[in-house]
């Protein structure tokens, strides 16, 4: 995700110096235009920064430890587009408020094609003269900033809340492929009719399509990411004492295709789960 | 239903005959051209039959403990539009045949507002002579007909499996609903932003504007057939060994709202569930 | 069951007649001393009637659809010792009700060699004066019969809750195992140290035997009764809109199970489906 | 737990130094013949150190960042008889290793009584020398010690999946006392019956008890700590990619419980989300 927003901002013409724990990613940019710099410090030493790390633990280290908010140019905006928990994002909000530092949560919703494409969803909070000063940025990465407030948190329970419903879906579609198939239907008929109709969606459609073509391969997003992301919602419903039964679930549902070497499939792959569980062969899955 | 689907029929210019259990709906069929018979057996006596009834309790007396089967005219197709299982759905598959009787599941998508204005979903499963007979019918109740071949309980699987569908995307939302609320956001917020981008599907949208208003009297269709729905969905998954752990979570909740004096209520009122349990009020529900 | 408690009730001197679906047993117990009738009709032609069905279905059809309650003696008492629904027990209190005959809900905790030992435990309601009259033929069943008032119901919702506690003690244990085995550890390890002290009792010494050996055949009690007991749980809770959590996770499972084969293994084999679940193989489970 | 546990110690004749955050428990302990000391550097001055602190959280804090390893005396041996997480221990076992020092895992089964009454049952592994050099320390402080081998996660392991047994147990119990009582059946005589019978053990009778009584305070485990256990349990699980369902649900539940009120009552109290979800009154729990 970062390499291809990375070359969205070099294409809209900012001058964009890049950070990474690999370099790779970093060669490929420099060749676009991009200055490589050796340590996040270089990267906040900037009008701007734009962050998109794995998650709390990659923030921590990469953010915090590394020294890099002491680094910061007075003035600093960071917006930090990757999808952590809540309470990370308020140890950020107090990180940079000590140092007189802009903090923005923006995450995102869409798929690498979809950032490839600068068609990504924006959900960002925080300072909105911050948000103001990093918006020409969203600009060249998304097709829509959706402003949720100050406080700053708020957009990743939103992303949470987001990425949780779209589990769901996957889980739903997933239990209602393996009845039908398991009573000699198939489920590219059940899904061809619900999702021209009732669910005729971007979520159901995609999905529905990658679950009936048993197409986990290569992953646009992978079930691990799955499984860190649904234990992020677990952990805000906890946070808030708010139960989540069909988390639980989902949560069960990403361990036993881990168990089953889905790991680095794509999400959708938690649709074997249901059909193994029903004895039904992954095979017997496309229409009859 | 039946009424408002009888209305279409009777504005078509078909002739129609109606048999209810409680008189008033007969008497505002009849005000519109309809006759009325005093027997389900004088129901029978005719080139074809659409039933509706409210359960396979309900199909069980009136069609075959009534001996209306045995009343039946020669030729007759039976198009049973209603709910019901699987198994009793080949029931009447085996009690048709036996009697030399046509017989077709066609069940609908589609709220008592789309049954009004005739633009069901219909999904039927028959003899294919048998569906083309009733087809014009069909097209007088609804916009499209899916047909799914043969094997008649098919369609009932396929209505099943739709409906546990939109049961789960129900209480996705509420439980992403509840989360993001007890974090300080108005879910208002998050179905605006997801229902016009990666949930923008009929569904997601008016169910998501339910929940969000608190809005579930009058009943769209009541929370105790939600559960009825539910218990359908299990009982198939039973009938063929599929486990359906979002349909067991469905099950409890929908036990929880009827026991919270739900039932009659819309079957959105499943939201209240999570809010409840979390300790939130449902007026705090509203944008903030 | 039944042949074990027949031969127990011959044993004490009682005067024998019997009647079952298939002639094998009947024939066993003819060897003993019992007279075989032909019908139910002649079974409750006698003073008292110990009924031990398989469930609702055989009860209603060997006991109600066969006439049988119509040629009773004057004055019997039918003590029906099967586990059955709630809901049908009431059936069958009003059917008995309506002849002038007495009902007697007797349903007993206990596998096969208990009921061989006539170590039973029997759980009774109905009219103090009817179960006084069969007491003796309990005395020669069991160890000691727990009254729990006049209302027979009663009596099937405890056995239900007690076997529900049971089950939910295995896959209790089921999860333990597997958890502890995942982590290296033996759960004959576990299970010694907590079946000595915190949880020593039968069912835990005993049912974590079978799992520590993977000792599933033959059957004490079949996978798929249990999957039935649960499901008269899960009827009686909605009955009453009590929502049993554990005991959708019950009934997924032992589905999960049957979908694997299990259905005639002992319900302990209900462990298999969390070490599948988690990848790991039966094999490893025994002490390392 | 803690301030028990030096008493029993001290009562043996050992000397003890006492080190706690907040100084009450302290003062006690010196009144007793106790030496206090300022920090946990001078805590670890010593032969041998016991630590039973709250959390993964507070070992942290107070022995790796306090720097106290570092002040060990050399041979300590360090007996950690909390219940903390099973990468917690690894990374106590390995933050010992590397400064020479040896570490116990020693958590222990029993509630603040038998801590009292140095009943406890104690759940040790670690490097044998090491627990042989403590065991008079563990003699002290309880009936029995479990070995378990050099590997002292796996102490870890033993006590969070005996904590899960007794939290599905005391679910089981809760979900079955629900349904009976909805039956109009005194969930005491359900328990009466099968805790003197199948389920004849301390845990089902000690805690049965405390549930049809209502007994939720003095918490002898307090109900934040048995989310606390449970988190522990699904973690270990994550870890090695097994999924608990039932782990699932009693997260669910105690967070449901948190959200009403209960974090500090005993954990029993949990018993109170099934009757709610009921929508039954606690105070008709008692015998009828």
């Amino acid at each position: 995700m970062g390499r291809v927003m990375a070359t969205n901002l070099i294409n809209a013409g900012h001058s964009v110096r890049v950070w990474n724990r690999s370099p790779a990613p970093v060669d490929a940019l420099v060749a676009k235009g991009a200055t490589a710099v050796a340590t996040p410090q270089d990267a906040f030493a900037a009008e701007a920064v734009i962050s998109m790390l794995a998650d709390d633990a990659a923030v921590k280290s990469a953010i915090l430890e590394s020294g890099a908010l002491n680094a910061a140019r007075a003035g600093l905006v960071h917006a930090n587009m990757a999808t952590i928990s809540v309470s990370w994002s308020q140890v950020l909000v107090d990180a940079h408020r000590e140092r007189g530092l802009a903090y923005v949560a923006a995450p995102v919703f869409g798929r690498p094609d979809a950032a490839a494409a600068a068609t990504l969803h924006i959900v960002a909070a925080g300072p909105s003269e911050a948000i103001d000063r990093v918006q020409p940025l969203f600009d060249a990465l998304g097709q829509k900033t959706w402003r949720l407030g100050d406080d700053a948190p708020r957009a990743n329970v939103m992303k949470i809340a987001g990425n949780f419903l779209i589990a769901c879906a996957i889980e739903a579609m997933s239990e209602s492929a393996a009845l039908v198939q398991a009573h000699g239907l198939a489920p590219r008929d059940l899904f061809d009719m619900l999702t021209s109709t009732l669910f005729a969606s971007p979520i159901y459609k995609n999905y529905s399509g990658l679950i009936v073509d048993q197409r986990f391969e290569p992953a646009g997003f992978a079930l691990r990411l799955g499984l860190k992301d649904t234990r992020l919602a677990l952990a805000a419903g906890e946070d808030a004492h708010v139960a989540l039964p069909f988390g639980s679930v989902l949560r069960d549902n990403f361990l036993d295709a881990i168990a089953h070497g889905d790991a680095d499939r794509d999400w959708t792959a938690v649709a074997k789960v249901a059909l193994r569980r029903a004895g039904l062969g992954a095979t017997e899955t496309g229409s009859v």
